[in-house]
């Protein structure tokens, strides 16, 4: 493949945060714009949800730390590995190598890109959630690897996600021998069952394939929601990545942390494109990993409390409007469908933002299937989202086939 | 190539502070340790340089700033943006555009990376200058590219850095369009004279060439270099990327920062790619950005100066041992040649630290005709750094073949 090919089907101009970079075009608009708090659902609000406290402080501890903390393994600090290592064996229910078997990274999307990177190359088949998150498919096309799409049928059920586990096993019968799949499902929010998860590591060990398992919105659980850790779910601990990071839940995404823990053999792989690719994790950021899974008592229960909250008013206001969407079991996202329009999905998420200021991230970002959806992430201001949804719901009558 | 094969090229276990991860091996120790303040030379000591006066301060304001520090452009924050580009125009002396021409990223390990990924190819020729930064050859190697070697004679010339412009031009002639180089060179400190830059350009016009150009260490310049900026040598602007950071110089590598800013076309490569790799140079980090090139008056003078008198009094202890070495006209790198030793040089390299508590980094990562050389970052705490030069003395004196 050509650089010019392999760059042009790496499109960015409707990726979260990238709406400033779109050259603007002629809409047909009608009526008038509709007032009120701009909301971006492209990515959640770090002034809505702050970060988690005693995050800066223990930052400032880092930099005063000086070189040791700037300088660490380029799979991070061995001390914050060991720490980290223990909180994530407990809240997965399966051990953590702090040695061998994780790697901090830039972000969970450094994570992940070093995972594919260790997994997949030219011409390899790979398994692909749809929907799923769009660096999944993007990373395998980089690589060059042949994407075997597995349809995700989650508004056919409310008690699984709704992986139609039969593709899964005709891609690996296919030859797929790696599965990127993200736990909560974004863009959907829905959390696979423990039935699910069995018949992936069960499927994972007879065909000998690699799972790559992003749980980035794992602890923003709703009530009600069971959630089946999958390297915990009997699949050899050879043929597994976790991948996991603060960004979300805990808002501290501008200091772009992630974690990936499993496979001691892919570990040392990524770390080794590590060294080429950004060194490390930023040394003094590194610090903030002690607040992870270590936030003050009670405060990550309000934090879901109150995305519930917001989930479910939200939830009501497109429901009023005829909207279909289901509601998400954990993390920050909705993914509603939009009914037939008279203009084109895409034409409708730039009228949307131009005409009501509410920037949401248009389905065939996570699916050639899902024109009609859009993501929002609702880790928002309470009232402004709520606004915000209901200004769409307005626009959507406006522009109805 | 099979990602066994791909990976097993990606050799770490000599890479600058991977030092901890060695297997321990045996080896024939001749006489007692050497005792002294231990100095890791791998990298530079930001204890004993530290950071830019009011970088963390700047940091602390970008995290009360929120999320609008947090979340940035792929390409980082415009406003950051634009002020870099008049500071780095002034800088090198040839116009940047904010906007199309430029992006920031984790360190310049990621824009190295990004500009490598955006320039080869499987099977793309690439011009790779011996000796010089490890990375450079292992990029190309990860992207399958061929590596055409250019070599640098730097210890036949005081004049010149001593690139072979005849074994460039075969390059080019043999269809090389793609030339990454530092200049200062890593690991010699050696600095193109403006002859060979203008040559460089003109050859790079003549063929067609992209040329990536790693400055990071174009700051720290000692007396009497003369510098020639690439960019302003005559070169098409869509023909060069230049790479910067503050890392060095200015000891900010734990924040991760870097740029590259050059050719509109491959900074969009870039930037799509960033997008899977790491997102984004960590939001709250990037306002770290505003101290650099606006550190306060006479500060870099004096970091130049201290440099420079760690720089000749281990040019001294070195001459007075016998052990060859080019001074350096810019950055914190020495790269001494040692004599024949009755161990190969990578146990030396092992020795050094076990009985001198020396760390320095083989030759060999650098080119693989300097297998005899060490490099050293000298930017140290200067009365460590002589004591610890006058230890590798002793033991090469007591090593000698």
């Amino acid at each position: 493949m050509s650089l010019q090919d392999k760059f042009s089907r790496l499109g960015t101009d409707n990726a979260p945060g990238q709406e400033v970079r779109q050259k603007a075009g002629a809409l047909e608009l009608r009526g008038e714009a509709l007032p009120g708090t701009p909301v971006d659902f492209s990515h959640g609000d770090v002034d809505a949800f702050t970060p988690t406290p005693g995050a800066f402080e223990v930052f400032a501890e880092g930099v005063r730390r000086g070189g040791a903390q700037a300088y660490t393994e380029y799979r991070g600090a061995a001390a914050i590995r060991e720490d980290l290592a223990a909180k994530l064996a407990g809240f997965t229910g399966a051990p953590v190598d702090p040695a061998e078997g994780m790697i901090l990274t830039p972000g969970t999307q450094g994570a992940l890109f070093l995972a594919v990177a260790a997994t997949v190359s030219r011409g390899d088949k790979v398994a692909i959630v749809q929907p799923d998150y769009f660096a999944n498919r993007k990373l395998v096309e980089f690589f060059e690897g042949e994407i075997v799409p597995v349809r995700l049928d989650y508004m056919a059920t409310e008690t699984e996600a709704g992986l139609d586990l039969g593709q899964l096993e005709d891609a690996f019968r296919q030859g797929a021998r790696v599965l990127v799949f993200s736990n909560p499902n974004n863009p959907t929010g829905v959390v696979y069952s423990a039935t699910e998860i069995g018949r992936i590591a069960a499927l994972a060990e007879q065909y000998g394939a690699t799972v790559i398992a992003d749980q980035l919105y794992s602890r923003l659980r709703y009530q009600g929601c069971d959630y089946t850790h999958l390297r915990a779910s009997g699949i050899g601990a050879e043929n597994v990545i976790t991948i996991m990071g603060p960004s979300k839940t805990e808002s501290l995404s501008g200091y772009r942390l992630g974690a990936a823990f499993g496979a001691p053999k892919l570990i040392e792989r990524m770390e080794k494109l590590q060294a080429i690719v950004s060194l490390r994790a930023a040394g003094y950021n590194q610090a903030v990993f002690a607040t992870w899974f270590s936030e003050p008592e009670g405060w990550m229960d309000e934090r879901i409390r109150l995305h519930q909250a917001i989930r479910d008013d939200l939830l009501a206001v497109l429901r009023e409007a005829g909207i279909a969407a289901r509601a998400p079991q954990a993390g920050s996202y909705l993914f509603p469908r939009l009914p037939d329009l008279a203009v084109a999905p895409g034409d409708f998420v730039r009228i949307l933002r131009q005409q009501a200021g509410v920037i949401v991230t248009p389905g065939t970002e996570f699916s050639p299937h899902t024109a009609q959806s859009v993501r929002l992430n609702f880790s928002q201001d309470h009232a402004a989202a709520v606004q915000a949804v209901g200004r769409m719901a307005e626009l959507v009558a406006r522009y109805r086939a």
